[in-house]
Parts: structure tokens; sequence; C-alpha cells
């Protein structure tokens, strides 16, 4: 795995499915928010502090999803979360879900814009976190293949 | 319908159900929730109001439910939900499920208890909401017929 | 609202917020489905005959949602769906998310395509979904005013 | 861990909480299945080989919770699962979800029914699932401390 990537794991659970007999559409969604988090907890962010620290907080103003293969009940799945995009006061992150035969089963995307919990203005990200994403991206300026971006 | 229950209708909808193809079972708690706070709406102690004001939190206990029959997509519902106990700090709800036939297709019952929010000890309820609560109580002795508690 | 559109409310439940106070993003997307299958079944093509009938399944192949303000606990919401799409075996939804105060407070659409339930293969929309479909289209010819597509 | 026992791991998330800044209460039980499918995997078991082969469903007619302590974003947790009855037809699962303090935090409990998936009549249960739930009990007589059921 090069360093610009973090890769979660999970199994589609029967709560994951509905009567259609495969993955309800927006659980993939929830599973990316999981990876988020994740990620955010491997670079040293986690939003349990960023909500009690109250400095900032970073809702989501867009999420967007591609279905490329129905997902069933038990397939284990990585997710591959990769820095899109990084702005002044907003990030971008892209999603791969990738089944256990290799397969890209769906794509997914993020974008987060930090605002003033106060207030709720919009905010320039703080410079711990800037610097940490900025990491992901000069690693991934050396290494990154591209091929995951949605 | 009597004075000392309220009602609350809904569907099953895809999200609710799973690869079974039934409804997943503890998506029934969060329907039996949605008709608690409809109710808290209706005696003017709503949820929203109570996490603002930060005089008290209703914290469950427990909680607890029983399927009679499988419910499946499209099913219309109506839960009564009923005061099944009042205490000096906590208060039981009891939730029944019944389906389009008057058939009783799940109970549910939760235990709320009354704490400080800064400091997460027990206090008794608000005088407002016990009164509220009370209320119902009172207008259960002349009619309610019992035949609901789970 | 005109007859190219379909209307379903809703309250933001406990259940759809998080820790930060507001909506968890991904359970809008669970209303807009919500609201999807109130229009099918208004427009007597209701999912469960889909399921039972088993001549097409309608999976969902992208979803997206904007995020234009916060929606707390409580909050009553009106749901505007409208046809956005119609093709030979696809079509597209669009919601629009309006608060109490007149505010569109989010935005989504949905992305559906026919397909055999038995193959998964792509198959032309029923011929009694696509007019049940496009006789919406016909109506929203005259009267629809496009504001609220995303 | 002894051998009657199954442990799992997981994370508060964000989608797990709600704006009362602590874990939604019925996200515990989703929880408590997601360790029961990890279970079932463990013991060859798999709900979705069940659901394909059709032989037996294992709906649940009873669930229920008990919440110790409040969990908050971010907390790590172990579930331990303990089967708690056998019966012929049925069976109890127990569930303890401890905190990194190593506090009991939450404990819950589902009761499952073997049922002929085309009739829904209740039947025996399968006898190699019985097998695989009955060594678990073997091994509990030995070396469970019981010190785990709700």
């Amino acid at each position: 795995m090069p360093l610009n990537e973090s890769e979660y794991l999970f199994s589609i659970r029967l709560r994951d499915t509905d009567a259609a007999g495969v993955l309800y559409f927006s659980r993939l969604l929830d599973h990316a928010h999981d990876a988020y988090e994740a990620l955010m907890d491997d670079i040293g962010q986690p939003l349990q502090a960023m909500l009690d620290g109250a400095v900032v907080h970073l809702p989501l103003v867009h999420a967007e999803a591609d279905y490329l293969a129905p997902l069933r009940l038990g397939d284990r799945i990585r997710v591959r979360v990769r820095l899109d995009k990084l702005g002044r006061s907003s990030f971008t992150l892209a999603y791969a879900f990738i089944a256990d035969s290799g397969l890209e089963a769906a794509r997914a995307a993020t974008v987060h814009v930090a605002i003033r919990p106060d207030t709720g203005e919009p905010m320039a990200l703080p410079s711990d976190l800037a610097q940490a994403l900025g990491n992901l991206v000069r690693t991934a300026t050396g290494g990154g293949d591209g091929t995951l971006s949605p």
C-alpha cells in the first residue's frame, strides 16, 4: 500500500443488506465515513478530539457514490481512501471499494469544509490538519498511481 | 384511541429490511424511539428542547423487543405507545406494533432515567415532565385496558 | 405543487443525528429513498410488488447529495421529488429538502437502472413503469419550473 | 478468552452516535448482531450460506439490552459473545460490551428460533448447527465462569 493511501477492511453484514438481497445503497457511504474516521485516527486527527476541542468542525457539503457491481452478505471489502483535493478551507476524499476478487465494486467521494463551531462560518483548515493532509499529498506526488480516483 | 395512548404510523421501507426479506430486528427499536419522540412532541416535551436546555437528559437504560410475526417491505404499521411505569427518576414506555390486519406483530419496551447533563448523576424527573407523564397515568386509570403491555 | 412532483414529509429524529449535533450525512439519502418508495407507491409501482414479481429490479447505480444548511433534531422537512431524466433502461430522480423556513437545506439525486432479476443484465424499463414515469414527464413539460434540479 | 466465547472488536463511529453525544441505543444491538454473524462465520455456519441454501432461517424472536455506562465516539469495544441456552429449535446468545478501561459498558441478549424458509413453521435446529453450538456448550461446562450472562 503506498503511503498516500489508507486501507480499511469490513464485511457486508445483514444490516447492510435489504430485501432485494444486496447492499442498501447508502450503507456504502456509512462505510466510507467509517474509513474516513479510521484515516483521521491514523493521522492523529481523531474526530472525537475535534468535537471536544471545538476549534473546527468538518461537515460534509457533498457526497456521491457509484455502484459498479452488487455487494452481498458476507462479502469482504477493502476500502482504499485517497486525498483527491486539498483547498484552503476544504478537502475531498475518494474511496474505492475492492471486493475479494480484486474487482472494484463501488466508488465514493466526500467533500468536507472547515467551519467555526460557534458561528458555522467557513475558516481555513487548522495548520496541523492541513499539514497532516498535505503530507499525504506530497507522498502521493512521488508514488501514487491515480487509478483509484472516481 | 384512549387518551392514555399515543399512536404513531409508519411503513416498512427498504432500509428497514434485510437479505432475509423481512424487517431487520433492531429497526423495530428505531421506530419505537421515533414514536417516543413523537409522543414527547405531543405532550410539550420535545427532545430537542431538552438537549438545548440541558436541564435533564433521559438516556435509555434498558430496551427490549418481542417479534411475533414477520414484517415485510410495504407493511403499514400503527405503533401504540403506553406509559407502563412512572417512578421518581425513571419511566417505562411500552409499544405495540399493529399490522394492517389488526394483528400485533411485535412489542417493545424502553426504560428511561433522568440524569443531570453536567454530571451524569440520576435526578428526579423535572416537575413539568413528571406532570405531563402523570396526566397520562391518571387518564389510564379510568380507561386503559392494559392489553398492550409486553 | 405541480403534478410532476411528489411531496414527502418527515421530521429529523434522534437516530438521524450524530455527536456533532446535526444530521448524519447519509441519513439524508435514506430519507430520499423513503420518498422514492412513497412516489412508487403513489404511481402504482410499489417496490414490494416488483421484488415479488421478479420481472425487473431497479438498483441504484449512482447517488449524490449536496448539503446547503445544517439540519437538526426536530426539524420538519418536505421532500420534493422530481423526475429528472427518463431513458430506455434508466431514470434519474432529483430531491429537494425544504425546511419549515422555506429554505432549501439539501439536494439529492439517484440514478436507477432496470435489470433482469435472474441474470442482472440491463433491460428496457417495463412498459407500465415507463408509462407511469412518462406521465410525470409530460405533465412537467407544461408546468415544471425546473428550479429544483440539482 | 475461554473457548466457549467469541470476541468481536469495533470502534464507536460517528454514525453510532446521536445529538446527545453518546451511542444511540439500538446501534448497540446492530453491533451485537455483527458479532453474532462473525461467530457464525467462525463456527462454519455463515448466514449467507443459510440464506442461499434455504434449509433453515434463524429469525430473532426476542432481543434486549442493558446500558450500564455511556459510550462515546472513538471508544473501542470488545464484545464477548456467549451461548446462554441451547434448545431443540432455539438458542440464546448473551453479549458483554467491554470498554478499553475493562468496564462492562453494556449487555445484550438475542433469542433465535429455527424456522422452515418455505412455510415459516418452527423446526429442529439442523444437526450440524446444533453440533457446532453444542461444542461451545460442552467447552463451557469445563471453563466458563458465567460472569457475562445478562
